[in-house]
């Protein structure tokens, strides 16, 4: 225990009075959380927790996630106070107003301090959890000298109702995660009013049947918290501290009350909460002795951090810049000359091959190049096939590069979100298209935040076939061009699957989805070239021949096949038709008009080809265009069998074209 | 324990063979689960299921679910021994084949004794424990003589795994629904290989920390599960049996192995298993006595069935019309007047209020009217305000119609589908539109079952204000209306409120969601009339005046009144703009050309108007119509404010329109 130079119960009623000042006058907002753990988080930020205010990107600081959001006055009274200069108290007096970094929830600002966006529950631990990983890969990597930190969460009862949640605390316990520490706010209540509403297991035991470390600790009880932290950094497990608090606490009116959790707060809830704890001092106000004891708190690591710098310094130079381009997000010479060489080959072979399997061969390829590279996989591995040559990340051997999940997509799709917002890694995560519903929390959260995490899904169609259609996706493409910020991406055979992961790559600033075939692609028969026709969304891959386009056939991934089939019978009888392949919507749509135009051959019979369905197609066809594809789900059978009976076939598409000739 | 005519072992066999000869047949299938749990099926429906195969909707019957829905030979086998006539062996030879009912995993058909579709694993463990609120609610408001029966559920490792299947343990312990009893097939055998790369837990433990019955037993010993079924029936808590088992079990080659999940079955596989298990008969062939054997257990429950139909026409009269009528999910006299007065008490008062208020109102004057319907609401009872005159549904009340569901919107949403699928309940989820993203995986089960399960989302835009963009849908109207057989109703006032929610009560072949506003919404000034106009799914609520029709400005919800104004202002300058509501898409698709003309306006300048993103709007505005709304995520602050920061204001809607003109 450090010597506080204040009574570190002022130092939590700093954070209390931060945080119902700033509620107060924005009018809403969440008390409960930060006044019922504001003597945990002065426990932990003031003698555990490793950072430096003055350089928020740190890469070996202690990570920090709030994961019951709604609280998020908490953690910018804490960056204010720590001394994070972003969450400035005029931030703090526009919470909740348009343009503050002191957003509703905490929203990802690693130069604020804050590690991700959280607010829908379960998502922030499950977040931490893909930190945890993180960092046990890049300490078994790289050693303990360059990488050696915890990450931290704060976790209400809603966290643990939801199911991510529950598949994050099966996972961090199997996989051991020792550096990995949960606070449990365990105060009875939700916006619900009690717990007993709508939960009765013992949620200590529950840890303790998934192998964690769990700790039972009075959460009002400074010193108890600390002497927690200490052992629970100690554990070789992942650990729980269950902290037993009172919601809202020091406020007359709410403490320990249902009300506590959001209830609006008045001044004279302000006024009665100062005479409670007796805190004399005015709105926005934190007394200089308080500040200066938490601004030595934020600085106290200054010798750590300089003496990481040193050991960074005094690396070798080839290691040192390998680890640097690692921490930094950089990638490597020659990954692309790699992806290139593949493309060359699939183009000049002309491989048939399904388009998952294209993205194994490409993360294989990738795999000594990218060693950052981290693929998650739930339970699909023989199917999606891209473990291969990596070996897995256990408990044991931490530096494996392939995570069995298991079945639980929504943890593994927040994992890669928490690894992407920790950096070091290029995290991927792999299951079926159909399952995406899964992850969809996940990958919304990704988007928002602009985290470059990959997102890879096989079998993404009607031609899974007998399987049926719980698995078969007709409507799921169209749900996530919705999604703002997010690449969706669908590769027509391997050399556009080469494209797309290059485009992925070196996507920094959202999410990629590559959505594969099970099914073998023939190739397009594009010539190799260099140029990365996907980078422009949609090209024309076969134009018309033989006079003026009469006919533009468009089409994703493995219908680009049935449209230049349809393209051959039509040219046959002297239509001239070209065919646009389209992996990216969403890059194509930044095009210039010019180009877009060109491509998209207005005036001429414009066509969709998807075995999905048409929402969103009229963009590209026009209203009255023509579409060839799903109107409902499919059907268990064999594949031709299904597109026969569902009408996408280039048969059908000759037929459309000449009814609209 | 009855005595059986034939020896168990050979029942079993009977099941192992019709799977696996089905399976080599359609040349893919997974065997691993009906050949590990086919001594636990036997001992199930031998000697304790409660059916009769000549009446599959029976609605005292028992209930199973396989969640494991992979392994869907098994259940195709027992249907087809116990003597469902819908499973009939020429079905079970067309396994996976397009039109089978033999279907690549089990899709709902109550006339064929399949209760729910599984496949996407948790969601069947899920439906089960829906169908057993149902059931506890039923028995508690129509006693033991008419409703008294339990729920089964065949349950794999990887529902366990899956996040909704923790959410269903804990729920279900919680609420003590002792009429649901689980078999874990515990085979440690994912599609991965071993479950040691995935799972430490001790899952016995888990369910026990819950407070469910745990029995753990051999799997292959029939008397062992039957005398543990028999105990799980009598305790109080929900049962979980945990099997001991070994996957594919009978196949030389496989069994106990990673490949026993689902490799290839070959001509040799099944003779060396016939060898294996002395079962001399040819393919799809079951001696006459085990046959007769499992028709017998098929039938036993005759009585019973005659028991109980003649326990219901001994009723009085009215009760029995009012329990035949619940049960058969119709709807009593009354209902639509109730909710024409309130619609009318809306128009003429011209009532100002949030949709989900109303919605509120709503569900309370039907709560009398509609016994049936019970309302399930994760965490968020106060802002959406649907419990009010309701009283909870608990393990002590299970007469209640309120069920408090936690932070659990996943297992919520599976609850209400399996409610659904019940019977007898009109099931309604509320949660906010935000999270609708955990419960996407039910409501795609829910559309492509087809079941009449309501969803009721509040919070439904970018006017939820300073919780921020977590908690501001943008894309998720798009992404629902990408799915087939869902309507998404989005009402503009209190009054379209209630049309909305008469498509919905007489809406029986698919799911309906109400998508409601947080905030006020002023009355859109349609006078009251009985027709519904939501039916069309838009209607022309302003028409143009003046002159022709020169503009249509077409808004859903919220945005109805900016258009409203924003006609005003084009009025008001001569001119001549219809406002349309379009408050469900997939109505109005389904109306006749004619009509959709005259609401849509060809010819006129188009503007769609939506605090959300474009994708499918083009549809109705044209590929270059205008449309005011969104682009990207949202922003935390003051709803005003952001509505002029994002150009969502009447007077960005009259400038897009002057641009046009």
């Amino acid at each position: 225990m450090i010597p506080a130079a204040v009574d570190p119960r002022l130092m939590a009623n700093a954070i209390r009075f931060l945080s119902i000042d700033a509620i107060e006058r924005a009018t809403e907002g969440h008390q409960g959380v930060p006044l019922g753990m504001a003597e945990i988080a002065t426990a932990l930020f003031t003698q555990h927790f490793k950072c430096n205010p003055a350089d928020p990107r740190w890469p070996d600081r202690d990570r920090f996630v709030l994961s019951n959001g709604h609280g998020s006055m908490l953690i910018y009274s804490l960056l204010h106070l720590l001394g994070y200069e972003r969450i400035s108290l005029d931030q703090i007096r526009n919470f909740r107003e348009l343009g503050s970094h002191c957003a509703g929830h905490p929203e990802y600002d690693p130069d604020a301090g804050i590690e991700v966006t959280t607010g829908p529950l379960g998502q922030g631990i499950a977040n931490a959890f893909g930190m945890a990983v993180a960092e046990a890969y890049l300490n078994a990597k790289y050693g303990p000298a360059l990488v050696d930190h915890h990450t931290y969460a704060f976790v209400g009862d809603g966290c643990l109702q939801e199911g991510v949640g529950q598949e994050v605390i099966q996972l961090a316990g199997h996989l051991r995660l020792g550096k990995l520490i949960f606070f449990w706010d365990d105060n009875s209540i939700t916006d619900d009013g009690s717990t007993v509403l709508s939960i009765s297991e013992d949620v200590a035991a529950r840890f303790r049947v998934a192998g964690w470390h769990v700790q039972e600790v009075d959460g009002h009880d400074f010193e108890a918290v600390s002497a927690a932290i200490a052992l629970a950094k100690k554990d070789p497990r992942p650990s729980m501290i269950a902290c037993r608090t009172v919601i809202a606490r020091g406020i007359p009116r709410l403490e320990g009350q249902r009300g506590g959790h959001s209830a609006r707060l008045f001044k004279e809830d302000l006024e009665a909460t100062r005479a409670n704890l007796r805190w004399p001092h005015p709105s926005f106000t934190v007394p200089d002795e308080v500040l200066n004891a938490w601004r030595d708190a934020g600085a106290r690591h200054g010798g750590e951090y300089d003496a990481w710098h040193r050991r960074v310094a005094a690396l070798p130079d080839k290691e040192r810049a390998e680890f640097t381009r690692v921490i930094e997000g950089r990638l490597p010479d020659g990954w692309r000359e790699a992806l290139l060489a593949y493309k060359k080959r699939m183009a000049d072979e002309r491989v048939a091959q399904p388009s998952i399997q294209a993205s194994g061969d490409i993360t294989t390829l990738l795999t000594d190049i990218l060693p950052e590279m981290m693929i998650g996989c739930a339970d699909l591995e023989a199917p999606t096939n891209h473990k291969r040559t990596r070996f897995s990340f256990t408990a044991e051997e931490p530096a494996g590069t392939y995570v069995h999940c298991g079945v639980r997509e929504h943890a593994m799709g927040a994992m890669v979100n928490g690894m992407a917002a920790h950096g070091g890694i290029i995290p991927v995560s792999v299951t079926y298209l159909a399952f995406s519903d899964y992850q969809r929390p996940t990958l919304r959260m990704a988007a928002l935040m602009g985290l470059p995490a990959l997102y890879v899904f096989s079998h993404d169609s009607l031609a899974v076939g007998k399987n049926g259609p719980t698995h078969q996706p007709v409507e799921i493409l169209a749900s996530f061009r919705a999604m703002p910020n997010i690449l969706v991406m669908r590769p027509a055979d391997a050399v556009e699957a080469a494209e797309c992961w290059e485009v992925a790559l070196e996507h920094r600033t959202g999410p990629s989805m590559l959505v594969c075939s099970k099914q073998t692609l023939p190739p397009t028969g594009r010539p190799y070239g260099a140029e990365n026709l996907t980078r422009r969304g949609a090209y024309v891959l076969a134009e018309a021949e033989g006079g003026k386009r009469l006919v533009t056939l468009m089409a994703t991934g493995s219908e680009v096949a049935l449209a230049l089939e349809a393209r051959k019978t039509l040219q046959a009888e002297g239509i001239p038709t070209a065919v646009v392949s389209m992996p990216c919507w969403e890059l194509f749509d930044r095009q210039d008009d010019a180009y877009r135009a060109e491509v998209i051959g207005y005036g001429t019979v414009r066509v969709g080809v998807e075995a999905a369905v048409r929402l969103g197609w009229d963009k590209y066809v026009g209203e009255t265009g023509g579409f060839i594809g799903m109107s409902g789900f499919g059907a268990s059978g064999p594949v031709d069998a299904l597109f026969e009976r569902f009408g996408i076939t280039a048969a059908h598409i000759v037929a459309e074209v000449k009814r609209r000739l």
